[in-house]
């Protein structure tokens, strides 16, 4: 095990850019959870931790890839994240192809620009939850190897695939339905639902984009209490995602 | 209509607080949204926005309460939040009582011990959406007058309201069910569900609390898909109560 050098601690901080992320194909988590989770799918390239860290965590020191023992403050400054984190672990970011036809065999999840990385990650950690193992993102989602990304989906990450797609050009090509919630759609709880599909979810001020609104071949409302009451104009985007696919999966059990 | 001064400055500065929230009774807004729902309920102290502003919301012009023309870099200094703002209210506080009753005659959301302001904010919205009226929180929950409480409710904190309450005590003394997610609950899908009660939503990282947790008395799950799959270990704390909420009341329809 080798001390954190300084070059280190600059690639680590350098990673919280998107454009360096891309450039040199990596990206960092940080937290036991986060960094276990993700190790058990990828190998890292490199760790970084305490000395106390590395004892606690014996199976993270047999792994194959550079260890640097730092100081928790240290740590701290190269931290993209509020809370202090006693490891940080950079992985390659991994080459995905998306098969079109994966929207025809399975329930799918659509991003339509959605920019809040809290919303991104917890969307990532519902579909976990709910076996939706399928994002696809339009380029001007938010970049899923965020660091606040990767810390909200708590180890999803590791199992959720997400894709940036054209997503009118895919959307355009599938015979899959196409989901998607708006104001004039049938009721949630008792539009007809299929097992495999799309359902789109929009950006959190603007909703679903004209383009990607107008391939929707089925429409949904997610009713107010009592229905028809206007308090609250819109649900939060995560929250909308969880009540949705939550639907979808009890009506296929 | 005034300059701002400096002590308005330091004043609003001081209400990202929560003990001078406290002591002083009094919370702040920020953004045109959050300010103007809050306003058609409560009644502002005082509105501090640019002149711009002013002159675009010739209703708040009206709105009988101090108002202090500002520079939107003056706005930035005082702003709680990330996100820049064009104006800023203060309000009172208003002083709840909760009625026990409430439990036998209306669905409510009990919080132990939520601590992320998001997530406070986000399950207030959706309350909001869902006609829940009222939100028990234990004293250990966030406060929800924090800056970013009131701001990612999205002004659904002027229609729901939210009663800091000893949990154990109110859910000790109420004959109303009390549910509440536990992993070797019954299926949230098939478990049968009153239209009146509590529905209790635990800590982050740490779930319902023991004390809390023997006064459930109908415990349910949030299924995974398919059910038993392991992935996701948990699910953020607002978009269970999302969907759990959302079961509740499609039951009702």
């Amino acid at each position: 095990m080798l001390e954190v050098t300084n070059s280190i601690k600059k690639l680590v901080k350098s990673l919280s850019a998107t454009k360096n992320r891309r450039e040199l194909g990596l990206f960092v988590a940080e937290g036991t959870k986060s960094v276990g989770d993700i190790a058990k799918i990828f190998t890292p390239k490199m760790l970084i931790a305490t000395a106390d860290w590395f004892g606690e965590n014996a199976d993270a020191a047999r792994v194959n890839c550079d260890r640097y023992v730092a100081k928790k403050s240290d740590l701290e400054r190269m931290s993209c994240l509020s809370t202090a984190t006693s490891v940080i672990g950079v992985f390659s970011i991994p080459d995905y192809d998306f098969d079109l036809k994966t929207c025809e065999t399975e329930l799918v999840v659509a991003l339509d620009r959605v920019q809040d990385p809290g919303n991104l990650g917890t969307i990532i950690r519902l579909c976990d939850w709910f076996g939706v193992k399928h994002i696809l993102a339009s380029a001007e989602t938010v970049d899923v190897w965020n660091p606040k990304v990767i810390q909200s989906t708590m180890g999803s990450i590791a199992r959720v695939k997400v894709h940036y797609v054209n997503l009118v050009e895919v959307l355009s090509s599938t015979s899959a339905p196409v989901y998607g919630t708006f104001l004039e759609g049938e009721s949630l709880y008792k539009a007809p639902l299929t097992e495999t599909g799309v359902i789109v979810m929009g950006n959190e001020g603007k909703g679903i984009s004209a383009d990607v609104a107008r391939l929707v071949t089925k429409k949904i409302l997610i009713p107010t209490f009592p229905e028809g009451s206007t308090g609250a104009e819109s649900l939060n985007v995560a929250t909308a995602t969880a009540i949705t696919v939550s639907e979808f999966r009890r009506r296929q059990r």
